[in-house]
């Protein structure tokens, strides 16, 4: 039986996973400390609906599937607490049995502050994103190579590392030929937000690890999610394991902000032309590529990486898709071209390979119109909840 | 007058620059938080001979030249004390004026945690060198962005970020043709130390800050330094001025470390096989590279990127030398060719670029035989506070 500890356990992600890995019969132990929780109530953003606590939804989980989610609330910025999940002197939050889960077969990290206009707000949310995310994942390669070099680090890496380059993009590396002499180097990256270069920069320091001390790391490139509901998961009909779906322009991702924006009459916020292309993923297909990947972890001093997205869109296409979707469903949907508050190409080159996660058998689930349809019908039930200003406040960089 | 802020101005590049600064007629300020010496106090690690504290150094600076280097004594990764030289309401720990000098037409950041074992020891002491390092330059960063986007940012890199790739290195840049494209990138960089690695997290922010905000950045990608004497300093002869002289393997490099090893007797530490190739440079060049880029500032919205060594040795070759002329002084100097504490390639190809410094006009000072000879001198002067035993330690990654 797999033995996975998710980091980042209470996110948008981080949750999913957990009961997917805990259907699959992994045993799971999430950690989390509240932080985009936190977050979100500094910054008074409020998600789509309210959702307990991680004790409580693993204790549902539990009443519900008879399936154990260890918990621990903490901060993995603290050194120690991240070694004790290794070395067994963690205490456990909560857990139907206190023992130790033992070591980790893998480990799923999701444990970053995740959001790039948050990092660019000001000086302080730009060092506190810096220091978060590395700090965090420097604390994940020492304890794992002190005592457990074997564990399989899955971390989520983002397809903004790349940022738009005028070649092709390939999957993690580049074969560079320079004045007749050849040599294999990770793939060139400089990313549009703060944000997105620490994830560059966790990057570095894993592929760091797995020369200087053989880890085993897989790092996924994803883009964009969006999406709810998730079907593997047979208790879904129970709205207290949803989890937490943010429609801000700070949290939430431009497909789930364009489908509230288009139930609430909110013009869709497409910045400058529109014509950024990205490449998105369901959040269902995000969990078979974790799953995917813990199936076929890395060697001891290999890093494999992936390109995890399933189709690509630019940003105008995908608001002509919510308004046409919107419109079938009886809204009247505008779309606003607004100035970008962002510094980015709005038209650019974007060719990228992903073959990799359909090659181990990636099963994508694209964004059809019934996809939209049900995502509509699923925010639709919460439309009392959404407040119109928290959808857009141009945090500009 | 350039107005001119050394950042990390009590070490041994800083308190040189500060000094020939100053001499070149700028207005000096520099800041440290005397890490380097807690540092070494921790660890039992004594340099060559004692030093004053900064503000002993700058009243005896001004008492033998009438010149002003101001003082702040605190620490960068404190953003409020990083602010407040940029926006006036900074105080000094020493001046003769306490008066703000004005915004800085050119900061000096050698504020960094700048030893490779050091960063290696255990988690505690990577955590402590990725934020230091990190979170002041983030700090410079937006200091700069918020205050004065026309204040150049001469930043220290290290020729280690680019590792020993098996292609020849270029200034910073390469332009990649891929699948019939081409764009030009940041030269492809791993290194093999975690120090190394926040140098290469470093470039990546101050090209994230060219990128959004049009800052202005000249990085130096400097090799080993070596040497003491810094000839341009008329009042060399008091030795209250010398810099910090480390001859351990934390904080001594490597050439400095070998005069200080054959003048007690010590076998020159070669790890491995000793091919080891870098590009070496003496502290007056450095002086003279940070002179130059400072006249030659980068435009806003410009990164540039410079090679900063002289000539390139392996470290055979080195110990060659170094005990070819202990013979010549009368030691009987041994070289041991030791189990390689690191993981690093010890015979590979080495082929640099270096060619921007020379244009702006570096007139470079080689390893001679007399150079050698002249820093035997002055170390002999301190033969009776070496101490064996804080020669090598075998910090191992």
């Amino acid at each position: 039986m797999d033995n996975i500890l998710i980091l980042g356990g209470d996110g948008y992600l981080g949750w999913p996973t957990a009961m997917y890995l805990s259907m699959k019969n992994c045993k799971v132990t999430v950690v989390d400390n509240y932080l985009r929780r936190n977050l979100c109530n500094q910054l008074y953003i409020y998600p789509l609906y309210n959702i307990p606590d991680l004790i409580q939804r693993t204790t549902l989980w539990h009443k519900l599937t008879g399936l154990e989610i260890k918990v621990v609330i903490g901060n993995l910025q603290n050194s120690e607490l991240m070694r004790s999940l290794f070395n067994g002197t963690v205490k456990y939050d909560w857990a139907v049995t206190n023992q130790f889960s033992g070591i980790p077969s893998a480990v799923v990290h999701y444990a970053e502050m995740p959001s790039a206009p948050y990092s660019m707000i000001d000086y302080k949310t730009a060092d506190f994103t810096i220091s978060n995310n590395l700090i965090t994942t420097n604390n994940l390669m020492w304890a794992v190579k002190d005592f457990s070099p074997d564990t399989h680090i899955v971390k989520l890496g983002t397809m903004g590392e790349y940022g738009t380059p005028n070649i092709d993009i390939e999957e993690g590396w580049l074969e560079i030929e320079h004045k007749g002499r050849k040599d294999k180097f990770l793939y060139p990256r400089q990313a549009s937000s703060l944000y997105h270069t620490t994830k560059i920069m966790d990057t570095d320091l894993l592929w760091f690890g797995v020369r200087m001390w053989n880890l085993k790391v897989t790092d996924l490139m994803q883009g964009p999610v969006y999406g709810l509901e998730i079907e593997d998961i047979k208790v879904k009909t129970d709205e207290n394991l949803y989890t937490i779906f943010n429609y801000d322009e700070i949290f939430g991702t431009v497909i789930n902000r364009f489908i509230v924006q288009a139930i609430v009459g909110y013009p869709l916020t497409v910045y400058g032309a529109g014509g950024q292309t990205r490449g998105y993923i369901n959040i269902n297909d995000t969990l078979q590529c974790i799953y995917l990947s813990i199936k076929n972890p890395s060697a001891n001093g290999e890093l494999k990486i992936y390109n995890q997205f399933t189709e690509t869109f630019t940003v105008k296409e995908l608001a002509e898709r919510v308004k046409s979707m919107a419109g079938k469903l009886g809204y009247d949907c505008k779309i606003s071209l607004i100035k970008n508050p962002r510094k980015e190409q709005e038209n650019h080159y974007y060719n990228v390979n992903h073959k990799g996660l359909l090659d181990l058998g990636l099963k994508p689930h694209y964004l059809t119109e019934e996809a939209l349809e049900r995502m509509f019908k699923v925010v639709e039930k919460f439309k009392e909840n959404i407040k119109l200003d928290i959808i857009f406040k141009g945090i500009k960089w």
